[in-house]
């Protein structure tokens, strides 16, 4: 397929599997007392969103199964034994856990807006904004706790799951610290990376492997597949800050050089001799002009660190890909393959 | 008994345990990378706190097992079957939750103070504070995965501590909530503590006997145990605020006032006739006066307000007490009965 059929593929996937997610994220987590608070933690999941990590979830569910597209309800799903097993559940924990963090993380680097919308603590406060991120969490574990899979594999997912919102923690720690830090390399940065977003694709597509009582290593298989993607997402996001007119990014085009984020462009760059610390002058995106981007991004062009992030973001990729060999050859697996191309050919 | 005797035979029996915990705490909760959120992380848990919850627990699992007090180890604790659990990893969740709350608590109020040492994010900065609290949340869980309970049981265990979290955050936002409303009636006040502060000692008391592999009604009576006997204390912290003086309390006496915080002798004083919103001028507790607040608890006096809330207290912790009569007749449930009695005797 070329590369506009394979995306026209990929939202088709996501498109027929958004609003069976919406609908399950709504009984999931159905307003309660007090009001203000389950508002408040409802807010951004009712803001929109593509459902990326729940439709490779469930796409990871009937690669395994062998299923016809769409054929078997997430909600009683043949599991690998005779049981069936709520993979949906599964999904919805995954997206509930995404906008936990985004919540806190919006708090963190006091971000006005999110999905086109006030941000949480914007549009309620901050008390509120941490309290329903905290609601969000607990709530995550208590939906995982709802696929009704054998025990030990629930146990497993629970762990999962678990393990994955430490490391969210501790990738997001490291991203600040490497704002006052000129001396990140490029391990480091992919280190970061993994852990603030690329363990959250693992744990999307490793999950309902877990949960349907798959091998261990298909399950591992499925968390390489994830992590590799999610890395070479956050890679593909890193360049087209750099690359995509201010307009279509809907943020200022070079925000993260005039807020000194590291990228894995700028350890690049540093490493071959740019003085990427003056490459802009302007400490806030409101102030920093269409030229001073154009030549920041031309130095950067010049030094190659451009392309390799590139190479980078699609060697990524075709390691992610090579992990899906070992499941069944089928719609839902071609499917994975083009959710890792779509996510870093995607415009913006 | 008497109170003094009572109350030594308490305090020696938390003494007692409080080294053990502090080094489970250790172990579970090991320095990592990034060092600066590990640190913020334990910050807490590191600044003291007298272990109530943990020795709750480690009580509630001696009492169960009826074992001599301290006679058996707790990481391989003797449950109701053959087998052997870590107690300890469960008194130590529990902990946990209680620090993370705790942080999160402090910047919602813009504390300052906590445990004598300056709050998490006044010590770092906000945004630590809040991924210090998202670390300790799913370090709690993965903790509370290391019981080596039965499957089903640890799944309860689990179920249990994400519901708790959630009730918590519940109660946390209906506390603020309450401070805009001067309509709160003794039910709802009663019906936040339970979701504030009582779940957690619910979940203290009963989370043993679930992993354990007692029989429900054992675990539903330990968990109104916990629950009875934290209202009970709540309702008791209300009472010193008005009380107790300044210097023995760590903080103006009175400040629940100055602030506007409803409790339930509040409550009680509006339905009696009392103007509450009159009976303090000032609105920060640096510019209120002795005098101010003496003749505030007089008017709660002559309400009858202050002896309201102490008889209340007082038949929440008999019916605390009551829930124990079905556990074995042991020195471990007559330490339990009375912690709950100790809970609202303390003096500060």
């Amino acid at each position: 397929m070329n590369q506009n059929t394979r995306e026209d593929a990929v939202l088709s996937a996501i498109e027929e599997r958004r609003e069976l997610v919406n609908d399950a994220i709504d009984d999931e987590l159905p307003m309660a007392e007090p009001e203000r608070l389950y508002e408040a933690s409802r807010y951004l999941l009712e803001a929109g969103g593509k459902r990326l990590r729940p439709t490779v979830s469930l796409l990871v569910a009937e690669a395994l199964a062998d299923v016809d597209l769409l054929s078997a309800d997430y909600g009683e799903f043949p599991a690998l034994d005779d049981s069936t097993v709520d993979v949906m559940a599964a999904a919805v924990s995954i997206e509930v856990i995404q906008s936990f963090t985004l919540i806190h993380d919006d708090i963190m680097d006091d971000d006005d807006l999110r999905r086109g919308v006030p941000a949480v603590h914007r549009e309620y406060d901050t008390e509120t904004a941490i309290l329903a991120g905290d609601t969000l969490y607990s709530k995550a574990f208590e939906i995982m706790l709802r696929t009704e899979a054998d025990p030990e594999a629930s146990l497993d997912a629970i762990d999962l799951l678990a393990r994955t919102c430490t490391r969210i923690c501790e990738g997001q720690a490291l991203d600040v610290d490497f704002e006052t830090r000129a001396d990140v390399d490029a391990d480091e940065y992919l280190d970061m990376v993994e852990r603030k977003t690329a363990v959250l694709y693992g744990a999307a597509a490793s999950v309902p492997a877990i949960v349907m009582g798959a091998d261990d290593d298909v399950v591992d298989a499925l968390y390489r597949y994830g992590v590799n993607a999610g890395q070479a997402f956050q890679i593909q996001d890193d360049v087209l800050d750099l690359t995509v007119p201010s307009e279509q990014l809907g943020k200022q085009r070079g925000s993260d050089l005039v807020e000194n984020k590291q990228t894995v462009i700028t350890v690049h760059a540093r490493d071959h001799g740019v003085d990427v610390d003056s490459l802009v002058d302007a400490d806030d995106p409101e102030n920093v002009t269409d030229a001073e981007i154009d030549a920041a991004v031309a130095a950067l062009e010049d030094a190659g660190s451009i392309a390799y992030a590139r190479n980078l973001a699609e060697d990524l990729t075709a390691q992610a890909k090579a992990e899906l060999d070992g499941l069944p050859d089928n719609d839902a697996r071609d499917l994975l393959r083009e959710i890792a191309d779509y996510l870093i050919e995607r415009g913006y």
